[in-house]
């Protein structure tokens, strides 16, 4: 029998204890033992829940007790999240989080910490939800050295998009009714904002890469400027606009990491990401595109992951799951010197704008949409950010900036 | 250093060989040590070729050597690769393999061989190509019971089906070009019956259950019966056809299999995977839907798969990998209680034949779409395929049936 004790009896929480309680008998098969939650953390009481016996409030009943082997922290945000991990690590417990802010800002560390120990801090539920990835990147796809890791990491974001464009919403409307869905929080700024991707594609490329990429680098843009008319341009062109969160490395040297919305045609596997689910897209030098697609956030599907994670860790007692995360710093390439084409649409029509248009950016591409007057929008050539930057001081009645993928 | 022995220097062997030295480095940190390779067994020569010192001619010189800890295995066909892989076992070496035929035939029994030695028998290259799906299935859906796991699994028949679908042309031609490029072998019979597809879903549901699922009890049906006529009534129901490959858990019980074109539409998540691409999507009774996809086949894919599972041997060394896939035959559920929709075309029109549709069938769907007179199409309630024996044997004039998924 391997004891665990989970951190929190949230959402998450309670979630693991109903997978292992749905599945136990495959996962008892799969793990080589019964899995036996011991303790639950949390600060309130659970009077009638069937696992009221198991609730403390005092982290040190279980970092005491040495029959507790793998501990399950599922409360979220850094602390007291981060104090607890390292010292159930120092105590010589095998940890599992779903925690994003904890494993982007201190992943190496903990990774580190437990290495030394012959001890595992797992991870799978950080990114993705239910979607396999971690293990993936560190176990499947070793072969490869990762060009690209490009994500559609949020599923509330997602969703107000795919409202926008299926059912013609604005914005505002779109957020409200993904906070009435319980897709968005009452406060969604960590996601609209893009801060949430940011975190995740932050520990995806410091797996890819196997070192430490700051979420603070990376260049973050949220979706909260797309209007109903950029779409209705999308859909002129056969396009989707997607809250992309990539890492790319070019030249075989620098990498670059960005989150922001993004126009893509069919042709890209994440076009068909919709709605809340989340997708992931790996380029690597010898494999070509792997795209992995699931449900990116949700009790049951994240539950799974950590359970997953559970699991792996009940196999690999006192033995480490080597994942290549140094703590030494990646350095980004600057935001400016990167280059794409851009969608722009400006006040204006083609007789007046035109000419000006032509001077600035040179030959563009112009796109039209029925219905939409009274502006001239266009895509340029590849530019840089900060030569797009320069132009756009000089350019009057802007309406819109968003980055072509195609 | 960590000797390897490639039987095989086919096209994926000299994929092995190349990854290796293309993305050596990495591959070496993330294996933990140096993989070399010290011989390649094949029946030629190859002078000239870098390697050809390394060529030998006999099996033996390969088990002999105790260096040697990893034998990868990628000549294709059950024998001599099963006599051989089975020796490298008795010999204590570990075994990697890309061989479909060998993995559905004798999986259980060499995953025993090497479980019984504390050694591996890995395969993620046999299914999927390049596609990590045979260690996310052992490692990271541990949490889940399947219900259900459905691919399109062979590159060559969703080549040939996107091309009729997208240029618009017959099986025939579509078939041609497909070995023009390459994509099909001048014997395409393996792939467009549906065999190949069929040796890959019984590997991936002997591993999805747990069991063994003999790939000769799978029902099996190409798309050499798929007209473009049927492509045209596809597309005017907003729907693709595609062959899939299923194992699907009923009623939390009894499982059935099959390989068979089935109609699709585009909320499905393998609707996108198109031309030669890859695709498998997997639901589980708490992580949801979860999807892969990647390139299925070509050199460098399957080899990237090949060398990851190469260096997850060479961290094993002297242990094994749990997977489970007991050699307790599953028992599938009888093809004929199997219930669908079926979609149907009969020779007549709505004036000659819809009344006896309906007596034999009941009410129905009319599909109509233009261009297209003196047949009648309609999609049937769901029933099971006995039933639509049955009622076939009554029907004269049976142009296409074809299984419906939504």
């Amino acid at each position: 029998m391997i004891n665990i004790a989970i951190l929190g009896y949230g959402t998450i929480g309670s979630g693991v204890v109903e997978v292992l309680s749905t599945n136990g008998e495959s996962i008892k098969k799969r793990a080589g033992d019964q899995i036996d939650i011991k303790y639950i953390l949390d600060l309130k009481e659970f009077p009638g829940d069937p696992m009221m016996e198991k609730i403390v409030h005092d982290i040190n009943i279980i970092l005491e007790d040495s029959d507790v082997m793998i501990v399950v922290e599922v409360m979220g945000g850094v602390e007291p999240a981060y104090t607890f991990v390292k010292q159930a690590l120092l105590k010589g417990k095998s940890v599992i989080t779903s925690n994003k802010e904890l494993v982007a800002t201190h992943g190496a560390e903990l990774l580190d910490m437990a290495k030394e120990r012959n001890l595992n801090f797992l991870f799978e539920a950080s990114v993705g939800g239910g979607i396999p990835i971690i293990r993936p990147l560190n176990q499947s796809l070793t072969a490869d050295e990762i060009v690209e890791i490009t994500g559609i990491l949020n599923g509330t974001t997602n969703y107000i998009l795919s409202r926008m464009s299926e059912d013609g919403l604005d914005f505002n409307t779109a957020l409200q009714n993904a906070q009435k869905m319980g897709y968005a929080e009452r406060n969604p700024a960590a996601d609209i904002e893009g801060h949430d991707a940011c975190r995740k594609i932050a520990i995806l490329s410091s797996l890819a890469f196997g070192m430490q990429v700051d979420f603070e680098d990376i260049y973050t843009e949220g979706i909260t400027k797309i209007t109903d008319t950029d779409i209705r341009y999308a859909k002129a062109m056969g396009a989707r606009i997607k809250l992309f969160a990539s890492s790319v490395k070019e030249n075989d040297k620098h990498v670059y990491a960005m989150v922001a919305p993004v126009l893509i045609k069919a042709s890209h596997p994440l076009y068909s990401v919709n709605d809340v689910f989340n997708g992931i897209f790996v380029r690597g030098n010898v494999i070509g595109d792997v795209m992995f697609y699931g449900s990116g956030a949700g009790k049951l599907p994240t539950a799974s992951a950590v359970v997953a994670d559970i699991v792996d860790a009940a196999k690999h007692l006192n033995k480490n799951i080597w994942t290549i995360w140094s703590s030494k710093k990646l350095e980004l390439t600057d935001i400016n010197q990167v280059q794409h084409r851009f969608f722009i649409r400006v006040e204006g029509n083609s007789l007046t704008v035109k000419e000006q248009i032509s001077k600035l950016f040179g030959e563009v591409e112009e796109i039209t949409t029925e219905d939409v007057v009274g502006e001239y929008a266009f895509i340029t050539s590849s530019i840089a950010e900060q030569e797009l930057n320069e132009i756009k001081s000089k350019l009057n009645g802007i309406l819109s900036v968003i980055r072509v993928r195609f």
